[in-house]
């Protein structure tokens, strides 16, 4: 842990799939442009219905990053 | 979103088989006798355990419903 | 649930897999030497990225065992 | 718990005589219509005050009950 | 305060013009099918943005209302 | 309600008895000050233990009265 | 900011008009006799409601205070 | 208070007679195992129903202990 | 909703006149450099105190915003 | 802790030096005009940033005291 | 991170000099008798006043630990 | 306060010494690249554990900064 200094963001991502699916797309978008992502922690899970089923999942997570030295 | 009114209730389905199983059977149980489901948010994940093993997941949702005009 | 008392503990698991698979994970190595595991809530989702991915899903219970008479 | 799906609702109950009476008068108002009747969750405990004294007890239970099959 | 129960439910009201105004609305579409409508409180306050601006106020309330006897 | 202000404070009372008396005891003593006490919300229920036996029951409220014109 | 310090309290105004004329009515009620208040914060928004309108928004503050030296 | 350490746990006690009833029988029962029981603080208040009437009161406490030097 | 993931941001804006327009303070303001801005939250409402009044509302945000693709 | 009544009452308190300062400057202010404070709990812990660093330390308590008999 | 569960207990310390002196006097006690402690997390930061000044600060911990494998 | 607009963030900061110390580290590292940071909050204090000693301070904090004009 050292001396590093992190940052955290706020992502939402979703998925016709499944929770687990939604973390993944919200992680993989966002390390297209930033680096040294870290950790996330799940701060919100909801979902869109349509006709009485489960359109898509919607997962909010807080990612943290190291920032560089 | 326009003028629309919509009413919020909570349901806590369950599962023998996985988290996202619980919620689409609280879903689908829901939709047999309300019209309009449009999101849910889970606000809390539980289960229970038998001979050291879970047995059934338990998750209760808020659901939002469009009132009719 | 008679005049039972229940006691409570945190445990954290984790698991490459998935969420569900975290639970389980520590449910079944809590299993192996605590007995009457009865209940269990989810109290916090987190993970760690490597390379851009989840690397590892970390899941924190709280279970709930009941005390022998 | 099988795969029963449960609705909460949310009630007060107000009694001039103890918290425990103004719970029991929520509970038994609700069963006069509604079924399966679960279980309760205080939630909220407050009282009106008149000439310096408690003057009634208010009792807000989140209540769950069983959706019938 | 005497004897009565109150039930709690919760209404989401939108206003394209302000806060208060998504408020009045969530109360008088419930007023419409609900009686003994007793208070409120407002337990989330949102909005859409189109165009840099804000479109729709939206307003999650808590409403009491009074079984009657 | 009219146009009253109110200010809320925070007493804890105590009671080797019970909740309730905990929470008359609080009252009484305040009611003795101030005047115009309203209403009061339970915030904390505690108590310390000895002889392995509840030796007393501590309850915090916040209470609230209207201040005069 | 200094080595001042600084006294909490906790106000609730009402108004038939508006949120915002509920949040002045308590400051200016509470600056009749207190001096010296500095900043607010809203942590309660409720209201009356009486055939089927809103009849009085009521808003709770906590407001801060610079205590003199 | 002086230099000792504490250490929480947290347990639920139930009764079929009372709050105060179901606080007092997870005290007796944790004291028969475990030494230095100092205070406690209820943390959730719950219960089941049965024929529309309440059948058990279920608190759980945390509940502080002193470490032995 | 579809595959889009979302950036929440929190911005505080202020006005001297209202709560509504504190917030369209800070959402115009956030609009000239930011694209895509789709909803907002209010997480905190606070305001400085004058001689006696208001003298600004200050509005703290969550602001989310779809990144592209 | 016996049948005593006791008040809590909010401070803020600030030190160029410490969080533990800040603690100490409040409650020693408080104890210029207040007796039998008993105890307190930090609450929130904020500060004022110049020129990139730490400019004063704000902490803010909920202080206990004892009510005279 | 790998597969390892962990379990968290809760601790408080106190010290009369400093809140990072009562978190290292739980943590030093703590290790005295179990192995693996891995991290912590301050809850709860309070003490005691005595001549209107601080007399002990106490801090109460989640500690975590790795269960032995 | 005027008119402008804050943006907050959030950060993470660790030091081997203190609290106050894992606190300015935070702040010093983020002024290297942020104009404007005008105040924090502390929202968690954590740390890591080695041979049963406090080896790692760890605090997070919202850090809030001026956006230009």
């Amino acid at each position: 842990m050292s001396n590093h200094v992190y940052k955290q963001i706020e992502l939402t991502g979703s998925s016709p799939t499944s929770i687990d699916d939604a973390v993944k797309s919200a992680i993989e978008k966002a390390s297209e442009t930033l680096r040294h992502l870290n950790w996330f922690e799940i701060i919100e899970t909801r979902g869109h219905i349509e006709d009485g089923k489960v359109a898509h999942w919607q997962v909010t997570l807080k990612v943290g990053m190291r920032l560089e030295d």
